[in-house]
């Protein structure tokens, strides 16, 4: 009977197992409870400080924050957590030992949007490390051994606003995630502060709009020394940004194996910064950002005469776009002068000052007043290179005996012969003469209307001359003179 | 000269420190840096678990985020940090020996929106201790020794949306600030597990909007049992509420010092939860409110015939109001059935469904109905008295012989007499008596057309009579017999 006793025995176990399993599933209730390594606190599970080298297996579903920092893990394996932690907004980790995440660990966690990974092991940021935390706000990652920043790594997080990287070995400035249209568009902080990093894209840093830079730490790296990262400094000193101004002692910069202060800069004779006008000519269209220290505040301009610029009239010259800048539709010299523009913030406001300097003259006619005094010195320099080849270097007279001269008035003859130039190899060029070096071109001047005439013809140019005037013929001149210089079928004499 | 060269050396000092002091002042840095305990992220200041007794003296302005837990922290003053840290955003001294925080301690941290006081020694918490926190959003304070929470503690710190005061020794309920108008307007988590509660406001909590029950944690409680309790839980698990719904093995009372799960209490005999309908009468005006799990949520209700309940319709007797009530202007018989809200959160959708029985007749007109049954009963007692009065009450006959009778049929005359009652105070009554106790009035029949008749003559009863039917006028019924009863102008007869 004993064995009998214990089958029966087994299937009561079995039994109220299977009861108790249903029990806890008709409630709706989930299977697990408080992990006995936490305090929980309805949502709340802070396990720290618990010496812990794995996570806690069974974790509540409804968990929002879960602390884990001050622990022992050492790797973040992609089943750390079996079920799916879709309300966890806040996952601490910090002050462990973590040297490993798998691409897959925050896969459960889709809706995670503070994570804490500061002081850990970390070597390298894989691509695609985050792309699965598309919620993520804040992300800590100082003070780990991170060397490089995957290309990557940071794909799909689009909602991050804060990443702090200080403390690492990064030595290549991740402007990826910066640039404009770039893949964090909304980042407002980027602390890159304690690393390794030599060079920084500077005119690309320079583009970047001022709540971007508000927030980018860049202390406390061997930079480069140059008057470039001089006046990159200078420019965010001169509009107070935090990044700056929180951290002037800390901005170093290394030249001969030296370490300087960006601010110090003597030694390589820096020109000081000054804050430049913005220029612009007559009739130019003009746009002119209120370049904020925070994004969305509201703007509002001023022009110079202290009149606000309003937002859309219909015949104003200048205007104040969507996004607040200061829009000129025809740049006249009187709208040049201190335009100010003050935006108001949540956290703070703001006053922007900028100057606009209107040149008195278009530049389209100022380019063409360029192009036309270029030509006309070419013209004029190729007229007297042309002029000393025919003064000094002509072949001998006697070439031109055997050539027939029409009848004509001598002195009139030789006031109106210009010169020109053939190019040797044209075989169209000369009637009896092929082997002429330099072919000496002669225009005459008509004898009389109708006098058959040793040149080209042209149509305009068929003025009807009196008889009794030919001195006066001699002084009209030509409108088309110098072109005819150059013109393409030479006229041989 | 040794006087004189050591007075040199104290005013260089003196000099070169003002020089310094000038420097950074000039520089506009703050004159503080990372404290030798914490670890600098640019504004996050992590100290954590440094085994610090005090906060570290001087703090960078631009603080963020200051981590102070698992130190031994033991009292925070009023001069804990002798700058302003206006940029202070989380302060976490969780974990920490803290038993005693000055009224004045959060002064300098006014902008402060995430506060971590759990696991700490905190025994109380005072009036307007947390009254300078006006941006607070969060604030921890589990496990610690809290026995009172004094009803002005929370004053001022309006944007507070969770409090968690698990694992404390609570005992008072307190009510101030969650019910609505309350002390803390978008509060939507107030964790009070695993306290000393016994007995709650059963009402009042049942009235409070689903989105603030949903947050509102309840268990490992010593409650009372009792029915009511009961049934408000039940409510909760019927509308999914996650204080519930995540805690319901929980969710414990006391009986006869035993501890019983809430929703076991079969020994009480408590009668099953079911959700009631709405009730209105015909004509009634009715507001149903979709009472969701989350605020801010876009409201959308179909009608039992499956048709979208318009926002503003003139001539609809159905709308939905702004905050995405169901509003009745007049209830109609065919308004009844189950109304169904959609909700549209941002983290979850919701579907109320919500039944409205129309009773068939008007809460007014059922007053109305009663009313006349009431005058029509008083009606018939005061005719039944004044039958008696006349049957048993009248004076000898001797005293009507002096009265002259008008000639006319005997038989008419004694079947058209109808009593009528007059106060004996009215001096216009009656011709030639005026002691009458009780006076007998008649009302006549005429005996013919233009005959004269000894009472009102009403103008809408002035039928012709022919001569030939005298049988056929006794029968006529008077639609306004009854009211002419209690006429004010007796006849005399």
């Amino acid at each position: 009977m004993q064995p009998q006793c214990d089958l029966r025995g087994l299937w009561l176990l079995l039994l109220s197992l299977f009861l108790l399993l249903f029990e806890e599933a008709r409630a709706g209730r989930p299977l697990v409870s408080c992990p006995a390594a936490c305090l929980c606190a309805s949502n709340i599970l802070s396990c720290s400080k618990q010496q812990l080298p794995n996570v806690p297996h069974s974790l509540p579903s409804y968990t929002a924050l879960l602390d884990l920092s001050h622990n022992n893990l050492s790797r973040l394996r992609a089943e750390w957590t079996p079920t799916r932690l879709t309300h966890l907004h806040s996952l601490l980790l910090s002050h462990n030992q973590l040297n490993f995440i798998s691409s897959e660990a925050f896969s459960p966690v889709p809706n995670l949007r503070y994570l804490d990974l500061s002081s850990n092991q970390l070597r390298t940021l894989d691509e695609f490390l985050f792309s699965e935390l598309q919620a993520l706000e804040v992300l800590l990652l100082y003070n780990n051994h991170i060397m490089a920043v995957d290309r990557c790594a940071f794909d799909d997080v689009v909602q991050l606003q804060k990443l702090y990287l200080s403390q690492n070995q990064i030595s290549r400035f991740p402007l990826e995630l910066v640039k404009e249209g770039a893949k964090l568009p909304k980042l407002t902080l980027l602390d890159l502060s304690s690393n390794k990093l030599k060079n920084l894209p500077l005119p690309d840093l320079q583009k970047l709009p001022a709540w971007i830079k508000n927030g980018l730490y860049l202390h406390n790296n061997p930079l480069h020394c140059d008057c470039e990262l001089y006046q990159l400094f200078s420019h965010w000193q001169y509009r107070q940004l935090s990044s700056v101004m929180d951290f002037q002692e800390d901005l170093y910069c290394m030249s001969s194996k030296k370490l300087h202060n960006v601010f110090s800069l003597s030694f390589l004779n820096c020109s000081e910064y000054k804050e430049r006008a913005w220029e612009a000519h007559l009739g130019d269209t003009l746009t002119i950002k209120c370049d904020t220290k925070q994004q969305g505040m509201t703007k509002v301009w001023v022009t110079p005469s202290n009149e606000r610029v309003l937002d859309e009239v219909a015949n104003s010259t200048v205007t104040v776009s969507k996004d607040g800048s200061l829009h000129f539709r025809r740049v006249q010299v009187e709208d040049g002068g201190v335009y100010t523009c003050y935006a108001v913030g949540e956290a703070f406001n703001e006053t922007l000052s900028v100057e606009l300097k209107v040149y008195n003259f278009t530049l389209h006619g100022h380019h063409d007043t360029l192009n036309t005094a270029y030509t006309t010195l070419v013209g004029c320099i190729l007229s007297v290179v042309l002029v000393l080849i025919y003064l000094y270097l002509t072949p001998c007279r006697c070439w031109c005996r055997g050539v027939e001269k029409p009848s004509s008035h001598q002195g009139d003859s030789l006031s109106s012969s210009m010169l020109s130039t053939t190019p040797n190899h044209d075989p169209m060029a000369g009637g009896d003469k092929d082997d002429g070096f330099d072919q000496r071109v002669a225009f005459l001047e008509p004898a009389g209307t109708g006098q058959g005439q040793n040149g080209k013809l042209k149509p305009g140019n068929t003025l009807p001359v009196p008889e009794a005037t030919g001195k006066g013929q001699r002084r009209m001149s030509d409108p088309e003179s110098v072109s005819s210089v150059f013109s393409d079928t030479p006229i041989v004499v």
